[in-house]
């Protein structure tokens, strides 16, 4: 059975919940609020928070161990994959690094490429083995370590490419762009292996994005001179000595094309959050300390300035890479994997989740770290380009209060476009084919539970 | 470890109260709050709570049989201690089961002398057996089986009883009623012994409530004509169809001496509150159900007129020999008692924690049933006549937002008065002495964890 602690606390939780309740109900049919009560209110819901996060701390270990062990498994049957007996024999994906586009969309490309390829079992190739790459004239190899002992032109074998079709009988196929691919896959995110469909759901609470994050985790080993680069960017932070919060602001060309402006205030004041939580959840006060990634080298130094209670850590040389004009450069490059690489080690991250930096460095957090939804994202959820629709199942029935909102039936499918993180997601109802707000709380995540024939047996 | 249900439920709980947070924390940023607000945050409220229940019953079946195995293990010992092999021998502890009080009042009486017994290895004697007895001419054993084999007349033997002391060298004691003891014994209620912490902490969220408990459901072991008119009231209300909330409702002599009025509505607002969480924990609709007992017949007839959407059980002619004027007959007696075995079977509590009549039903109650906070009190908290002073520790520092309020820092010892249900409790902190009110959930129950020496072993 359970632990004498772990019930304490569970049944402790139940208990502080009902205090709340009571807090509110009488307080709501008070006609004049007092001024205290916003703050009141708040409090008490930091503290549930704290509360509620103790609960996970209990097993702890156990849990760290388990998925540890998990993600073990997972990074051996890949590497399995990519290493066959016979390169000239091994059925291969072949796949073109050089999607014109930023490094975190490139990455999500061949990580596009790769759960394909897992999903037949096929080895994944890069094009030309990644020696055309804009970010660098050494190629993928001038920062990584190669994907597999294959090269191209072993695995191909001057033998014909033909186009991805799903289970073709070619040894050798090429994947076009995700947004050019007719035949969609079932193993596309957010799916995961079926055969892993215990483990996963147990141990994480995204496993798609737990799954979809090995494969990034596997491309992203680096060679020993960005290991080097990294190594010291890591010494510059304290990481151990307490929690730091890993906050990514993306601007330049994405503003006002595929995100909104967001001021250095918003990302701080749910990092403050945060860390009224994570006091309450230790019983002792934090150092506050954040680590600031962006493209717009104003941000850090505003950050100091304005956070005086907090210790800013980042690199204002690599923000400064990080602009259009300097972009496509090996020192931008290594700077934007030095900055997911230190965000995938912060215990929380503030960001905006339309940035594929910021998604990545939580993915590479999944591998890295035991479980928890450790993020505040200011605008998208997560989500995977080129992902099956995003689902959720209804169970509690909703009756529209307002004009905007959409009716749920307990059971309804919906397809989820965006928490809006004030209680509300928006969404399209699959039965009713309509499109609008509904409380977030009254639904769950539909699974996406696929076969994956390689982790048979 | 843990289940992958349990595990899921967790983390989902997790999300939730960020989900509440979220919505109120946009909330308040509006200035001009929709009507809908009050009722959407209580909706919300509501939907936590069953959640939250939702974790409790993974591992349901492993609770219940450890709860009920550990219960088997604590009658034992009591029966063990009841039947010493000669009774001559045996050091007793003798108490008059007439008390100038009500039932409730006399039972807990005599509870109050088996606990100080039992923390001694002592056997419980009933001065005359208890056949002098306001409620019955046929004293104890006309309802009840008798508590020990000994009787009184064997167990004394001809020798001098001595005023009880601790720890006395004297083989036969004597205890006066709680309110003239001058010794008071550790063992005395909030105590549960320290042999049986880690179980009682683990499986009871209220384990000296459970332990007190234990000594009220030997007493009460019917003899078998009482065992019949309960079995045929039983059989009059659907137990085991579905949840029944039971409501007392204590009036008459009770009402501006001990305790206010309460509207028959203001128990069936918590009964329909528990009721709305019961159908979102089941994921179904539920037939309304109460049983009400009362010492005023008028209860009965309201309630059933008033809430015609319940089926209303409880019986009239018992309310009606309850009245202070038939109060001290079988009649009656034989009408509590039913009344009492029937609250305790319910599945949840409505009532007012003054009368000792809810207070027994809740207690036998902890014996019937796996743990689970089943009761909403419309005034006291839970407590025992005579109990040692009932503290808590501070978790959290509160500074006064209103005059009435008290300050708090975490460790502070408080003695806690009353929850309030309002998010308040009053209570006095030790450390600075004052008393007034303060959040209650910013303090944790202090257990008093005693030596029983009869556990040893
Ligand atoms: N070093 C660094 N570079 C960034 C940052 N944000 C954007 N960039 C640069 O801008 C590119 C943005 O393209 P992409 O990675 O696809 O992400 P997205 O456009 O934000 O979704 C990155 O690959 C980097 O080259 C940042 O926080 N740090
Ligand atoms: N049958 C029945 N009798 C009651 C009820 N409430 C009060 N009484 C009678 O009134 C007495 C009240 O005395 P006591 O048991 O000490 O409880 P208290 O005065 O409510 O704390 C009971 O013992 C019963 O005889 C009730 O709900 N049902």
């Amino acid at each position: 059975g359970p632990s004498r602690v772990g019930e304490e606390l569970r049944r402790g939780l139940d208990q502080r919940i009902w205090e709340i309740f009571y807090y509110l109900r009488s307080e709501f049919k008070k006609s004049d609020k007092e001024p205290s009560y916003k703050n009141h209110t708040i409090d008490q819901l930091i503290h549930l928070l704290a509360y509620s996060s103790n609960i996970s701390d209990t097993q702890a270990d156990w849990r760290k161990a388990s998925l540890e062990a998990l993600s073990e498994r997972i990074q051996k049957k890949i590497d399995e994959i990519q290493n066959p007996d016979d390169c000239a024999k091994a059925r291969v994906l072949v796949c073109n690094l050089d999607k014109q586009c930023g490094f975190g969309c490139q990455l999500h490309h061949v990580g596009y490429c790769f759960t394909v390829a897992f999903g037949e079992g096929r080895t994944l190739i890069l094009t030309n083995d990644g020696k055309s790459w804009r970010y660098s004239k050494r190629g993928w190899s001038g920062a990584f370590l190669p994907i597999s002992k294959c090269t191209h032109a072993a695995a191909v074998n001057g033998e014909g490419v033909a186009s991805y079709r799903q289970n073709s009988e070619r040894r050798v196929v090429e994947l076009p762009i995700v947004d050019a691919l007719q035949d969609r896959p079932k193993t596309l995110p957010l799916s995961f292996p079926k055969q892993l469909e215990d483990e996963m759901i147990k141990l994480h609470s995204n496993p798609p994005l737990y799954f979809i994050s090995q494969f990034l985790w596997y491309l992203m080993r680096n060679n020993a001179e960005m290991e080097k680069v990294i190594e010291k960017a890591v010494s510059n932070v304290p990481f151990g000595e307490g929690p730091i919060v890993g906050i990514q602001v993306r601007r330049t060309d994405k503003i006002g094309t595929e995100a909104s402006f967001h001021s250095v205030d918003e990302y701080m004041e749910w990092t403050e959050i945060w860390f009224r939580v994570q006091e309450l959840r230790r019983g002792h006060p934090l150092k506050r300390r954040v680590f600031v990634a962006s493209d717009d080298a104003s941000v850090l130094p505003e950050t100091k300035k304005k956070y005086s209670n907090y210790e800013v850590f980042g690199d204002v040389d690599i923000a400064d890479t990080a602009k259009l004009m300097s972009r496509y450069s090996d020192a931008s490059m290594y700077g934007v994997v030095t900055d997911i690489q230190l965000l995938s080690r912060c215990d929380y991250l503030v960001c905006t989740f339309s940035s594929q930096v910021c998604r990545m460095g939580y993915e590479l957090m999944q591998v890295r770290r035991p479980d928890g939804e450790a993020f505040h994202s200011l605008d998208d959820l997560y989500y995977y380009g080129g992902q099956h629709d995003h689902q959720q199942i209804v169970i509690e029935d909703h009756v529209p209060e307002r004009d905007n909102e959409i009716e749920l039936k307990v059971g309804d499918s919906v397809g989820v476009a965006g928490n809006h993180w004030d209680g509300y997601s928006k969404g399209k109802n699959r039965r009713t084919q309509r499109q609008g707000l509904y409380p977030s709380y009254k639904v769950i995540e539909k699974w996406r539970i696929i076969d994956f024939p390689v982790f048979n047996n």
